[in-house]
């Protein structure tokens, strides 16, 4: 169906910067950080009230670049399939916002920002950021854009967690919520896998303590990482019915080269992710995912309580990253406290990768959730639901 | 039960060299290898006809060190648990046998044995080894020691592999086997996780291309290799049980120093390795490990054929690593060939560990299976079963 295959066109990063004194933030470990630029883009156009936006919140390594192309690029944004005229998030209905994360390395202040106290890049002394701290910027950037209360918040994974946090610290700015393939804690597990990947990158005599910029990056760790991760974002059955066993076409000579398909995509995965992504910032947002803790002291029938905001919560069967009982603990939690929260466990066999994959099933939920969500609001204009 | 705590008392590990022409091996890749060194150890007596013995095999980083104590030092061998007077290897009914493997770094010929051609460490100038190479190793052990037939071939995880190669490679010298929490063949998340850990060695500098002997090991690499093993080890639950989110008492000031116990459990199973393992031995065993695949062309009801030993084949609930549909394969491919085959599934939270952790139901496993083995064989002696 053509109208769902479009894509939004040319789109361009735009860029805000907290331009009102006390021009810094407090972030939840005590420290300041300041000035905080955020790049965003946007999809779709606001209606006259500003009640149909919907900020989308990305993963680990994602960035503000969404959906759409920028000029040039071959590779559209990394939730195209997700956001577009007639797609789950309706461009031709809704105006749609992603920004990058601070502490990330596309735009947004983060570890390879120029600290302007010392005039170089922050490195190791750019603070510890969480996931509120996150949120806490994002909400400026939401007031800057004159949105008094968006329409939804989604995201898969740690976009999720923004999701699940946005819930708490502003019930009063969200109609509704949609957090996917996520957890209102990280596990030890989870905190595990990172952990493995932040000591490969520190391994990496190139890591130099995080001072590495003009320098060569610590490119082998960082790949070590990757790949790790992408072990994880996959399932035993998605990588079996991938590579098989089969060998490379091309067996290297050398002993402990490519043997496998799998070993050779686990390689281009690490060696691609090296060219656009920061090493200190996968260090940075690494643990701001471990930290997140939504309890935060709570019993699980606090956690949401007074939350008007209607939710979606959805999980994929074959996710052992962020398996379905911790989606089924977010929906216990929202029940507890009286939310109004449904959810969807997708029978997938993409694993974790499946928030991006799982495309269909994922549209049609979504869609119909958010006309849920727009039944008798009176907040939007009328032609627009 | 006193009878079930003790210990082998003091033990040595034994050495034995192919002496006989041409003291040298045909490995599965073509090349040769000799002369070859198996370190050894054994515990209990051989009976008249040696029809008592049990071959233990171990697994990634284990040794011939099975059982009982070395002098002076305080820890015993790996399965000790299970091996010892009235334990699940009964060492007074019982001559139990465990070596080293070919490639491994305890005192059996591998990548850090001097090179006769060279009188310089192997390094990569060591052939690929495969399964198959480290069961025909051990097979001219056997024949040394003068036994005809094994009572039985034991062994999870890669020891598992080892004991269905026997199955396969020598069925007339078994009269039964335990393959426990292991795999027909390797799938491509095993080898992924494996490559991890390969990647994570090479991409140390200190590895400088497997020539570091004399010199300093490549001790980062290989922990992050074993931190990302210890994590496939364990179980989510496990995980949350052992470590829940707890923070290190004493927090370190610096970023990215160990915050979770969870972190500071596997940067110390990760430094502890270093101390005793060899990072090429690491290379090649892993790479045996993803090369393993018993069909080798054949079809599931062919592998076995003609086997004529009892098989026990034991996994566990909650091990992802080798989950428990590879196990149930094994069963398949025995019954499909007429073998006569019991599948125990126990219900442990330790995932694959639990091999070496649920001590209690593998011992009553393993007991019973040897009785009903024992029953009706003529080779022991009356007073042995």
């Amino acid at each position: 169906m053509t109208e769902c295959s479009e894509s939004i066109e040319t789109v361009e990063t735009k860029y805000f910067t907290f331009a009102n004194p006390p021009n810094e933030l407090a972030l939840e470990s005590g420290e300041k950080l300041g000035p905080i630029t955020l790049a965003y883009e946007t999809y779709g156009k606001p209606n006259k009230q500003k009640s149909n936006a919907v900020l989308v919140l990305h993963a680990l390594s994602g960035d503000a670049h969404a959906a759409g192309f920028h000029k040039g690029d071959k590779n559209p944004g990394w939730w195209d399939v997700m956001i577009g005229p007639g797609k789950g998030l309706d461009t031709e209905k809704y105006f749609v916002i992603c920004s990058n994360v601070i502490g990330g390395c596309k735009g947004s202040t983060g570890p390879s920002s120029i600290n302007p106290k010392t005039n170089k890049p922050y490195a190791l002394e750019f603070p510890i950021i969480t996931i509120k701290d996150m949120v806490n910027a994002q909400r400026h950037l939401i007031d800057h854009l004159g949105i008094e209360k968006l329409l939804t918040v989604v995201g898969g994974s740690m976009g999720g967690m923004q999701v699940l946090q946005w819930m708490v610290s502003y019930p009063d700015k969200i109609l509704s919520a949609i957090p996917v393939a996520t957890a209102l804690k990280h596990t030890p597990q989870q905190i595990a896998f990172d952990e493995v990947g932040r000591q490969a990158i520190m391994a990496d005599p190139d890591w130099k303590n995080g001072n590495y910029y003009g320098d060569l990056p610590p490119a082998k760790g960082l790949a070590v990482a990757r790949m790790v991760g992408h072990i994880t974002y996959m399932s035993d059955v998605s990588m079996t019915e991938k590579f098989g066993r089969r060998f490379t076409v091309n067996k290297q000579p050398l002993k402990f080269g490519v043997d496998f398909e799998v070993e050779q995509y686990l390689r281009y995965r690490g060696d691609n992710f090296v060219k656009r992504f920061d090493a200190n910032s996968y260090l940075y947002i690494t643990k701001a995912n471990d930290y997140f803790n939504i309890f935060n002291g709570k019993n699980i029938n606090e956690i949401f309580k007074g939350l008007k905001a209607k939710v979606l919560v959805i999980a994929f069967k074959s996710d052992w990253l962020y398996p379905a009982y911790q989606s089924q603990e977010i929906v216990r939690a929202c029940k507890l406290a009286g939310v109004d929260a449904t959810y969807c466990e997708i029978n997938s066999t993409y694993g974790h990768d499946a928030f991006l994959l799982e495309v269909e099933e994922e549209t049609l939920l979504i869609k119909h959730f958010l006309k849920t969500v727009l039944n008798g609001y009176e907040g939007l204009d009328k032609n627009d639901a």
